[in-house]
Formats: C-alpha cells, structure tokens, sequence
C-alpha cells in the first residue's frame, strides 16, 4: 500500500470541525443545540446578489480568465478605492475565497522554512495553510485582559530574525473581534519598513466596525505599496460564504506576477459567483448599517450576559462577530465537549470553539472559548443561559 | 522591497495563455480568430443544470460540509456506481474543479522530491502543480506516430527507481485525445501493484469517447483500491468550466482522511455549484449522444482536412475533444505567434497551442500543436484553410 506524504501527516486537522460528531450525538439525543461554533452567518445575503444569480441568461457556463473577469475587478477597484486604497484592476486576482488568497499570497511570498509572525489567538487555518507552504508561523501572545490588542512592537522586534518574512494580521479579528487601531497599524508599518517584511492583512471582517470605530488598512498607509497583501472575500461581507470568491490584492507588481502563474494553473475562478459579486458592491449601505445594528446588538447582549457570569471574562471586541471569553474552567476542550455530551438545561445546549485551536503555543487559551455571535437575540440569550447553568454544573470547574 | 519565493520563480506561467497578447491584438488588427488553442467547448451546458442554479431559492448562501454536501455526493456514487466504480459517498472529496483535486492528491500522496511519472505530451498544468508540491514530473515519451499510445511498461520499468510513487495519466488524454486500451489499463495495474505506486487517473475526458470504444478506468480494475486516486470534474462533461466543481475519489481510506484535512483548512466547495451538479447527473443520455456525435463529425473534419494538408500528420484520436498533429514546420511557437501577428487569409487566421508547452522534455513537440475542436464544422474547415495557406506561405516551412 502506498504512504501518503509526511505533509499530509503533520496537516493539522479543522480544531472547529473536532466537536462535530459531539454534537450530531446532541441531536440524536433531541437536544437544541445553540451553534456558537463556527462563523457561519445567519444574516440574509443581499437580495441583489441572489437576484444576480437567478438571472444568469447565458447557454454555456464557461471559464472566465484566472485573475477574474475585467468587470468584476473594476467593480472592485471601485469599491476599494471608496475606501482609499488607491489601487487598479491590475493589483487584484480574484480567488475561491479568502482561502485561497492566502494560499496564493503565501507561496508567492515565502520559502519553506521562513517565518510570519501572527498575533495569537488567530484564524485556526492560517495553521494549515502554513504547513501546506512549509511556513513556520511564530505566535506573539496577545492577552485577554486588554482585550486582544497588538502586542508592543519591541515584543515583535524580539521574534524577528533572519528568517522572518512576514507578520500577519486580521483586522477586526477572528477569534478575538479585536479591531486595530491607527497607533498600532502605524506601529506595524514601521516595522514592516525597518526590517523589509511582508504585512498580509486578512480583511475578511472588513465591513464590521461597532460603536463608529474607524478601520484602518496598511493599504491606506503611504510607502507600503510592495510590503502589503491583503486578503479579501465576500464569505462575511455580503453573508455569502458557499460563493467560495476573494480576492488578493497588492500593488507588489511581483507578487502579483507571481500570484497570477499560480491562478493560471487553477485556471478560473467561478463565473456566476463573478456575476454575483459584481452586483453585490452595489449594496446600498442601508444594508450593512442595519447588519451592524443587529451585531452590535448581539454582542452587547453576550457580552453583559458573559461578563454577569461568575468567574466569567469577556472583553467588548470593536468588530467582527466574535468574542473570545475566560471561564471558570479546567480545560475548553473538557468543558466544550462535556456541554455536547453530558449537559442540557431544558433540554438545550450550547456549542463553542475551544480557543486553544487558536493558539499555536501549546496550553495557551486553555480557559477559553470563543463564540461567533451568528443567532439572533432570542437564541443568544438562552445559549448564555445554558452556559451559566453548564459552568455551575461542571466537574472541572475552578474556583478562585 | 521583500523578496518573492523560489517557488514563485520557478513556478511555470501558462503556456496556454502566452499567446494571448497576439491574440488580442489580432483583434485590434480587425481579423477574425478562429480559437482552436484552449479547451473551453462552445457546448450549451445541460438546461437543467442551469435551471437549477435559476431556481435556488434560499436566504443564505452558506458554506456546505468540506467534504461537498452528502446530497451531491450521494448522487455522484451513483453516477460512478453505474460505470461499476462500487464507491460510497465517503469515498469522494468535492472540490474546486479538476484542478483542487489534483492538489489535493499530490499534497495528500506525494513529498518533495517524488517522482510521478506521466505519459508526455501531457496536459500542461500537471507542472504547475508538481511545482507547488515540489514533485518531480518524469516525462515519458508518447509517440505521434502509434496516436500517442501508452508507452511499454517496459519503458515504465527502465524510470521506475527508488523516489517513484505515481503514474499519472489522463484518459481520455488531453493533449493527444487518445483513449488507453483495456490491455494498457492492465499494464499499468500490474505495474502499481508491482512497484507499489499510485495510479492518479485524471478522467475529465470520459464522457467523451467515440467509434464506440469502451472506456476504461483504473476503478474498475481488481485488486487497486489502495492505488486508484481519480480526478474528476463537471467542467467538460456538462460543459460547465465556470462552475470550477469536480472531486478527488479514492478507496484509500488514508488518502481520503489525509486529503479531508487539506478538504477542510479551505472551508467548503461552492454551494450552488453543488445544487446544479446535483441536478446535473441527471442528464439524460440522449444529451451526451448528442455531444458525442457532434465531437466525432469535428474531429472527422478535422483529422480529414489536416491529413490532406501536404507533410502534416495528425492520428484520429479516440475520445477527448483535442488532437495534435505535426505540421512541416521548424517551431511551433514561432508558427503560431507568426500565425497570429503576420498571417491573415481572408482576414482570417487560426490560434492553436503550440506542443512544446505539453512536453517536458526539451526541444519534444517542436513540429506539434494542439488543436481543440470546440467550434462548429464550418468554421472547423474556415480554419483548417487558414492553416492550410499558412503552411504555405510560413518563411519556416520544412521541405522533406
Ligand atoms: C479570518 C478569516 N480569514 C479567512 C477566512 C476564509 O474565508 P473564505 O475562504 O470563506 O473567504 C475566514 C473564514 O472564516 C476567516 O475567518
Ligand atoms: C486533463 C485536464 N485535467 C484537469 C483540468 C482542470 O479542469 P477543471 O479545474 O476546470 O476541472 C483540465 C482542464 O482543461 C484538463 O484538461
């Protein structure tokens, strides 16, 4: 029998995805589960995006050319240059999805063996996407008690060696919902100049600032044209993950060379979700206030529900739709599973992501989980409500 | 200015798409080109696939199971089940297009530093890929002059050394068209089995073979199970290359798992995709009996009108939609850029891919092009006159 690869062996499996069979038992059991889990929105995707799509009137479903349609990313350069990104259609290639973004953005830019630094807890996948390049990720430690800011940028001076050649941010970010500041996006400028260092930026989470937070991308800080790539999608901004489209965009003429080759070789990106899309930046704004209304309500509500709890921490995140919170326990892992397995309070549950898949030092975020705020109100209320009585009830919990 | 990666440098740009600024700016010189270079069919795609996709009718559009949704998949084992393949649903991985699976297999399969042997000319992005997973590509020469049949194993036998893990081939073949015999699929059995090694059979071609010759996958072969990756895809057999759909399907319960990590660090194939290919398998034969006879009427204007042409040969292959012919020429990528840039006959002039770019080996196909017949048969014969007087008026003719 043939071996698979050594990569295919150290490939980390999806930390979110671990709970799964946990909660297809809750079903069986007839429990409700509350999904807390994964960051699946359940906002409607715009009608006019949907509308796009019924309306395809085209006989053959055809390639379109590998870095997207010409009219999709002058579409896009409209969008991006609103928000002062200063770009052409030339500085993007279209992807299935943010996923391959970083995917292209990391085998354009690094060698087996180099080093990205990533403030941790970060985006789980970043870990897989690594190990597919060879890419060794170095964590900085970003702590819950100043809810997740960047760390100082003499802790940053201290990871960089030969090797480093790139930081990785999200912004808002996935797990945390923290959203970077102006100061600190100065900050990781600097640094990006001093030691000529790649800023990849995943801006999945763009469009979701709360209490009138500014969002700043190192695309609108000037002298960054060759260092910042920045990953992009419509999976969040327009609710509309199944279209598998992003983007990446730089204007690093080589990088975007480079990208390209490897776009070709995948050939196209999808056509109707082009079509889709291209419809989609249309989106009156009226829609993404009314979205930010009902996600700055949500996390309001979870997050006075969680900081309520004993023993429980839950700093308020500026963005996103996460909040990565501190409980009373012994172990996330435990405790997300003993909820799945063991408990119910009205026959319901809730089911979250232990944090520790975010973190790639080993025990860090070991009291831990995060939630994505995806249900509405209702929903979020009795989940809290489950977890209060789930913490009570729990063997492994600690008290202080 | 941050360095781009070795990978990014070596990695091959399309030779499919070099042409393309001749191309265009034929286009600009006011002549007509007939596109005989790409493999992008004019074939309607199926109504009902497209109807599907007009007719969804949800709220959101989510993200599916990284493996693809078990409704597809339970369609796509039967679809296989009736060409005897015997696979459950847990046997294949959806993907995004051919082109993720073929990904996903050698990242899944292969180290740096492997070596797939594959049956040359062969199609031209197997490089790119071999590429990013640092696997070693060894040509093995096919030849014009038996129709490219497979070559001995014998020949196999004389590459097969310690760093060899996989055969590749694809069937019906892109570029040659020819479709392996029963006798040959043997041999490679045997030659696995013997050696230990993966068979990964691309068959985005089987749906189309003609004269009534069977099709023959390593699936349906005894006693390979652990050995048979097969790539597949919608894109040409329901005309539907923009839908970037197809799957990864083997028995090797290892592969699956290992390939399932890789399935899940990109979230999820595209929703809607899955709708329509759902709908799709139920195309009814008559539409495929349809296809086919169109294909074997343009291949048979085709070969005819090439073998007629003076010192050109060009076998009649058995399935695909793609010949290669040799032609009386001293470069053919100097004849087709000369073809687009210097020649016109009736302010008319034909795009073809030259062969070199489906050979590994330096300096093979040089007398070669690839010609797709995805038009219809009067403009098949249109451009076969293009080359015709082409030929003729080419300063790089070879007179025998
Ligand atoms: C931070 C971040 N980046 C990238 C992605 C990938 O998204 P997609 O591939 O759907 O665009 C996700 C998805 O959850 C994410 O949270
Ligand atoms: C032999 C072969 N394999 C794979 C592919 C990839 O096709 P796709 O990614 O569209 O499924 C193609 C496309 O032309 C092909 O010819």
């Amino acid at each position: 029998m043939p071996k698979i690869s050594e990569k295919g062996k150290v490939m980390p499996a999806s930390p979110i995805r671990k709970l799964t069979p946990y909660a297809e038992q809750a079903k069986v059991d007839g429990k409700t589960v509350y999904h807390l889990n994964i960051g699946q929105p359940d906002i409607e995707t715009p009608e006019l995006m949907l509308d796009a799509v019924k309306d395809i009137d085209f006989k053959v479903w055809s390639y379109t050319s590998s870095e997207g349609t010409l009219t999709y990313r002058t579409k896009l350069a409209e969008y991006y240059n609103k928000l002062d990104y200063k770009l052409g259609t030339d500085d993007i290639i279209v992807t299935a999805g943010g996923s391959e973004a970083i995917i292209f953005a990391m085998m354009s830019c690094l060698n087996p063996g180099d080093e990205v630094i990533i403030p941790e807890p970060f985006y789980a996948n970043y870990n897989g996407f690594a190990c597919e390049c060879e890419v060794t990720v170095k964590p900085i430690l970003s702590v819950i008690e100043n809810g997740f800011a960047l760390p100082s940028i003499a802790e940053f001076e201290k990871l960089i060696c030969e090797k480093t050649k790139g930081i990785m941010i999200c912004n808002p970010n996935n797990p945390t919902g923290y959203l970077y500041s102006d100061e600190e996006m100065q900050g990781l400028r600097e640094l990006a100049l001093k030691h000529d260092l790649y800023i990849f930026c995943d801006e999945a989470y763009r469009e979701f600032c709360y209490d009138g937070q500014a969002f700043i991308s190192p695309m609108q800080l000037t002298g960054l044209d060759e260092n910042v790539i920045v990953i992009d999608t419509v999976s969040k901004r327009y609710s509309a993950c199944g279209a598998r489209l992003g983007c990446l965009i730089t204007k690093n003429k080589e990088v975007i060379a480079t990208a390209l080759k490897f776009a070709q070789a995948r050939l196209s990106p999808g056509m109707i979700e082009q079509i889709a899309a291209t419809a989609a930046i249309d989106t009156p704004d009226s829609y993404f206030e009314e979205v930010n209304k009902r996600y700055t309500k949500r996390r309001n509500t979870l997050v006075e529900a969680l900081n309520k709890m004993e023993g429980v921490f839950c700093p308020n995140p500026g963005g996103a739709f996460y909040v990565v919170a501190s409980l009373p326990i012994d172990d996330s892992d435990k405790f997300c599973q003993w909820m799945l397995e063991k408990f119910s309070h009205n026959n319901q549950t809730v089911m979250m992501a232990p944090a520790t898949g975010f973190y790639a030092t080993d025990g860090a975020g070991k009291n831990q989980v995060r939630m994505a705020y995806v249900l509405n109100r209702e929903d979020l209320k009795m989940a809290m409500l489950c977890l209060e009585e789930g913490l009570k009830a729990y063997p492994g919990r600690i008290v202080n």
